[in-house]
């Protein structure tokens, strides 16, 4: 008998009570969904009755992004929930004329190899629905201004991708399954603190010496004295440096980049155990992290990109065969 | 000075426990994300500490989908959160060559008019982070096979999708902003139970006998006593009928198909009050829901889609000041 689990009822956007558009139609073991706004995902994994490899079906209502953004990444998750390559598993997709080619693009750039076959049929929209509708054109959108390419720097061995008067953003290459790049932030030195209490003990009258002082000048009194800059500024306040550096198997080409950075946000999908295949995953273990970091000097690091397998303490009612996230931490904490 | 929020740790795709990558680098109010996993702006509004509009700068590490598909939907919220059109909020966005191609089309095909400018600054990639790669190719995903456009049936009044033994489902056109489709889905009548015991009580010898009468053949008896099928054979079961009514300001070309359907799932975006708005925006008040349920003999209405200004009493902590979903839910009682 048919029945009806609500995913998201949301307009617009998801948010933390109330998911984007997407409702799930059981009947049978089968699982027919409707709509798919960002988050349905999650939405399903929270209601636990329905595994996105049940899906075989999927509406889309319309292609406004609060019903349809949420499909590549679905997509991506059916297929790893699936293991292994079926070739008898089909998902069928109903939508507005568009949505292939939508999806077409969301997975080839994303490099995403299903381990299932999908369809898209295409419902043709009738006049009523929209007076001069034709599917979009890629080519460009309004709201968006000129972006330059960005090429590698063989001097400064980085991609400068921006800089302000606080600030300095440039990339690296990383090794991975595709091209991934990290990000290196450099907040910009400080100059020391003036001791201004000092400067008005030795007289300095307030206004121009204090800032030509502060600059690092020799300045001269009109009594003759000299006063040096390192007597009455501090120690350079040095920026910190944060490094990120997503999906990778070899982060050696950001060596130089990232040296002595202040926090290193690297990626640990797998423990060290099994290397092997995480590397041929395109990834990093917590040994490969610490060697890294005890190399460029981090100070601090900081493991991202966990695999889902590894359960946290804090979040999850972890059983005593789970594997947690403290396994990482301790086999970091190893060689760091 | 800089400090560093984690939107999302998991790595593949995200869950309830651990969104997708993202995190944000602050500095004097100014925010910085980088990548973007699908549910990233649920992370942000979790976390309270950052407004999606205070975001100037994204930078992704990679295009896989759990590093950016939650990207148009972020910039879709942004704009949403702007509210006014802004000549000066420029969003700059730093990714792998073929980044700008994807939102384009994710941003034209959603029809999405931002609030804002952006602009997509591609990092062009090294060879030795992929050999031969070059940016992807819209034109065909292996995995996927050939579906069909599917037409409007002139006789039907519908565009028939699909059916099987149990269900069938049709489309039907709504109003909206760009083109919608309501789903119907028909649960197919079962025949009714054949009373096994009154038969053999009649002496009807088990075997094809029975099948005969169940599917409503009159049969006669060795010794000639004829039995009629309404005698043996309880009523029609009659199947379900759920019809799913997203987005729409104008449901009545969908009149016929929904016809005494036993749930009607149809949105709400707003209250009776706001109905001009409402409806110059594509969207339906409870009072319309409620006229259309009355006119097609709807038995059930579960009202979604609904502004996220309106707090479901048991979700959220509800102020005095606060709009809930009860409005909606009395405004629909008082017509249906
Ligand atoms: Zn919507
Ligand atoms: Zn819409
Ligand atoms: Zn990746
Ligand atoms: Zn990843």
């Amino acid at each position: 008998e048919m029945n009806v689990a609500f995913l998201g009822t949301g307009s617009g956007y998801p948010t933390p009570c109330r998911g984007a558009s997407a409702l799930a139609i059981r009947y049978e073991g089968d699982v027919w969904l409707i709509d798919c706004g960002e988050g349905t995902q999650t939405q399903i994994m929270k209601l636990k009755t329905i595994r996105p490899g049940q899906i075989s079906k999927i509406f889309i209502t319309h292609l406004h992004g609060d019903h349809m953004f949420g499909l590549p990444g679905l997509l991506c998750t059916i297929s790893m929930a699936l293991k292994t390559v079926s070739n008898l598993k089909l998902v069928e997709i109903y939508g507005p004329l568009g949505l292939r080619r939508f999806l077409r693009e969301a997975l080839n750039l994303s490099r995403s190899v299903l381990t299932f076959k999908y369809v898209v049929h295409e419902i043709v929209p009738n006049r009523i629905q929209y007076d001069g509708w034709k599917p979009g054109d890629p080519d460009w959108n309004i709201e968006e201004g000129f972006g330059h390419a960005i090429f590698y720097d063989e001097v400064m061995k980085c991609w400068p991708l921006c800089s302000n008067k606080n600030m300095t953003v440039v990339a690296g290459g990383l090794k991975h399954r595709i091209p991934s790049f990290g990000f290196v932030f450099t907040e910009c030195d400080k100059p020391g603190k003036l001791n201004n209490a000092k400067l008005i003990e030795y007289g300095v009258p307030k206004g121009p010496l204090f800032g030509r002082i502060k600059n690092g000048e020799e300045i001269t009194l009109e009594d003759g004295r000299i006063l040096k800059p390192e007597d009455f500024v501090g120690p350079v306040q040095s920026g910190k440096k944060v490094a990120v550096l997503q999906d990778t198997c070899d982060s050696w080409h950001m060596r130089e980049i990232c040296n002595n950075c202040t926090l290193l946000i690297h990626e640990a999908t797998n423990e060290n155990c099994q290397q092997d295949r995480c590397i041929a995953n395109g990834h990093s273990t917590p040994a490969m992290v610490a060697q890294f970091a005890n190399a460029i000097g981090a100070q601090k690091i900081v493991l991202t990109h966990v695999s889902q397998r590894y359960k946290h303490p804090l979040t999850h009612d972890v059983e005593p065969d789970d594997q947690t996230t403290e396994i990482l931490e301790t086999e970091t904490r190893t060689d760091f």
